[in-house]
C-alpha cells in the first residue's frame, strides 16, 4: 500500500504505544544522541556491541540498527553476528553506511556486512548511497543536487538488488521500495545538517518504526516524515527565538516527544508514486 | 545515624566545597552526560579505562564508579584492576550493573567484578538488582510495581551478603544498608526515565557524595535525594514551559548546579527506618 | 605578523566560508560535543580512529586533531599513523595532551606521539603543558595562578624545542610561537570549566582555523579569541536568565554559529608582543 499522512501518523502512535526495544550497534559520536532520540520518540534503546553479547541482545530486540560511523574490526564482527541473528529471527535490520566512499576501509566494511545478510532498510546521504551502489567513489566534493538525482537511480537499483528499502536523505528524502514504490518527502531544514547525529538518528528512528510496522517501506517513510516535520518546526522555533544549532539539538528531542497530529498533518509534504 | 533533611543538605555542601575527584569507568552512551553531571554538582570527573592507567588513576581519585553499560572484555579487566586498587586504598566504589539480566554476558561480568571485591554501593533499577541477587533473570517485561517490592527484599539480602549499601531506584528510591537502615525517597519525575544516562548519573553522583561522606548509606541517600528533587523541579519547569525531554536533559544539569537549600528542604520526601 | 582584532575576525569568516574537513582522533567523552562545536563554527568534522582507515582519512582532511583524553594502546598507534600522514602532506596537526601528568601512561603516550612527529600546535591547561615540558609531574593540586606563570616560561621553551605553537589555556590564554610572538587573551568565563569538553573543543577549533590560516600562531590566537568571546557572552546570557552550566553547554554552540563581528570586536581583550 502507498503511505498516506494518516497511515504515517498511525505508525507514530504505534511506536509510542508499543515502545519497541531497538538494539543499536552504532558509532561513539552519536550513541548518546540516538539513545535520547529513541527515548523521546517513545521507543526503548539499547546499545551493546561486544561480540560476547550482541547475539543475545539481538535475540530480545524488536529491531537492529547498524551504523559504521566509527568502525573497528571487532565492531564489524559484532555487527555481522547481530545481523545474522536478526535475519534468523525475522526482525528488521537498518544499515547506515556512514562515510561510505570516504575510505576503502568503510567500503570494505559495508561489503562484509552485506555479505552477512541484506538489511531491511539502507539509509544514507546521496554520496553514501552512490558509494554503496558502486556508482561513485568520493564522498566529499560530490555536487549535491546532481548527486541527488543520480542517487535516486542508484537507490532504485540497490533496492531491487538487495531486496531492501533504500532511503536517500537530503533536502528531499527519497524512499525506494524493492517493489518500485517511491516516496518523496520535502520537510526538514538545512540547519539539521549542522547537528551531529541527526542522520544517524533517522536510521535509529527507522528501526523503531520498522519494529511496529511490518511494511518496511511504510515504516521508513513514516520515520523520515516524522523527523522531517519535527526538524522543520524545531528549526523555525529556534530561529524565531534568535537561537542556533545548539538549541536545535535539544528542540529536536522535544519535538520527537511532543509533536501532535494536527501539526504533522498540516506540515507534511509527501509525494508517493512508482 | 539516620539521615535527616539537614544532614543530607550538608553532604551537598561538602561536595560543592571539596570538589572530589571521581574516577569513572563507564559506558560510551553516558560518558559525556555523567561528566557534565559531576561538573554541575561541583565534583571533578575523570574518565579513564585503559588497563595501562586505571590503577594509577584509581590511585589519585577520591571515589571510583564502575558502570557496565557497554561492556567489552578489556573493560572488565580494567574495572577489576581499578576495583582492587580502590579497595586497597579504602576509597568508595560504586557499581552500576546496567542491563544485568538482559544477557548472560552482563551477568557474568557482574559476577567477575563482585569476585574481585565488593563495592561500597550497588545501584540499579528493580530488575537489575533482582538479577544481581539471583532472584529473576529477565530484565525486560518484569512488572515494575511488583518488582519494586521484590527488589527491596532482594536488596536487603544483597546489602547484608555484600556488606554494601544497595540502592534500588524507581518511582520510589530505596536505599538499604548492611546494618538494616532503610531510606525511602519519593521525589523525581517519570520523564527522568526518558533521558538516557540519568540512572547512570545517579551512580556517578553517589560516587561524589561517598567521597566526602564516609557513611555510605548516608552518602547514597543524599545523592538520590538531591537528584530526585533536582529532577522533579526541572521536569515541572520544563513542562510548564511547554518543552520536552530534550530540555529536561539540560535543565537537570542546571539544577544540579543551582538547587538551593530552601527548595531542597521544602520538596524532600524522605522516610527512614529499619 | 601580529594578529589584530580584524585579522582574527577574517579567520572566522574564512572558516565559515571554506568549511574545512577536520579529522579528529579524540576521546569518547567529547566526541559528540566537539563534532557539534565544529559544525556550529561552520567546519566539517570527521571522527575516525581505526588503524585501518586513519591514514586514508588524514589523507583527505585539511587538519588533524589528536586528543589523548581516553587513551588505549591501539588509539596511540592510530594517532601516530595519522600524525605521520599529516606531516607528510603538510596539513596542520593539533595535539591536546589531556591529563598529561596525571598518570605515567599519559606521559608515555605524549612522548610516543612527539617521537612520531611534532605537532603544529600543542594546547593544554597549565599543568598539562608543564607536564609535557617536564617541569612538573602532578596534574592535580598545582596552584593555578603560580602554574600560569611557570607554564608560560615552559610553553615558550616548548614552542622553541618542538618548533610548534604552544597554547596554555586558563583565565588568561597564552599563545606562544616558535619565533617568539606571544598573544594574551583575557576573555572567557569561569563557568566554561564546568562544561566537559570545552578545552577539547578549543583544540578542535584550532584545527579548523589552522586549516584556513597557514600562520599557525595566528590561527591558534583566532580560535582561542573566538571561543573566549563566545563563552563570555554565552555565560553572561545564561546567568542573566537564571540558568546554569547545562544551558551554557548549548549556548556555547549557538554562539559558535551566530557570534557577529561587532560583538567580537567590541569584546575582544587581546595583547600581543614578543
Amino acid at each position: 500500500m502507498q503511505p498516506t499522512p494518516d497511515s504515517l501518523w498511525a505508525d507514530v502512535l504505534a511506536v509510542r504505544q508499543q515502545q519497541p526495544l531497538v538494539h543499536n550497534i552504532t558509532n561513539f559520536v552519536v550513541m548518546n544522541y540516538n539513545a535520547n532520540a529513541l527515548l523521546a520518540l517513545g521507543a526503548a534503546p539499547v546499545m551493546a556491541h561486544a561480540r560476547e553479547e550482541v547475539v543475545d541482545m539481538a535475540g530480545i530486540a524488536q529491531a537492529l540498527v547498524l551504523n559504521i560511523g566509527t568502525l573497528e574490526p571487532r565492531w564489524i564482527e559484532s555487527m555481522r553476528l547481530a545481523l545474522q541473528k536478526a535475519r534468523e529471527r525475522g526482525i528488521p535490520v537498518v544499515l547506515d553506511p556512514v562515510g561510505a566512499g570516504a575510505t576503502p576501509y568503510r567500503n570494505q566494511a559495508v561489503a562484509e556486512l552485506l555479505e552477512a545478510g541484506n538489511p531491511t532498510v539502507l539509509r544514507g546521504n546521496a554520496s553514501e548511497i552512490l558509494s554503496v551502489a558502486g556508482v561513485a567513489a568520493a564522498t566529499r566534493g560530490v555536487d549535491s543536487s546532481a548527486a541527488s538525482d543520480d542517487a535516486v537511480r542508484a537507490a532504485r537499483e540497490l533496492a531491487s538488488r538487495l531486496d531492501a528499502v533504500v532511503c536517500v536523505s537530503g533536502a528531499t528524502d527519497h524512499v525506494l521500495a524493492p517493489d518500485g514504490r517511491h516516496a518523496r518527502l520535502s520537510n526538514g531544514h538545512v540547519w539539521m545538517t549542522r547537528v551531529t547525529g541527526v542522520g544517524c538518528s533517522a536510521s535509529a528512528l527507522i528501526g523503531a518504526f520498522s519494529a511496529v510496522q511490518p511494511d518496511a517501506f511504510h515504516a521508513t517513510t513514516a520515520a523520515m516524515a516524522y523527523l522531517g516535520v519535527v526538524g522543520e518546526v524545531a528549526a523555525e522555533q529556534v530561529q524565531a527565538a534568535g537561537r542556533g544549532v545548539g538549541q536545535l539539538q535539544i528542540a529536536l528531542l522535544d519535538g520527537l516527544q511532543l509533536l501532535d497530529a494536527a501539526t504533522f498533518l498540516a506540515r507534511l509534504r509527501l509525494q508517493t508514486g512508482n
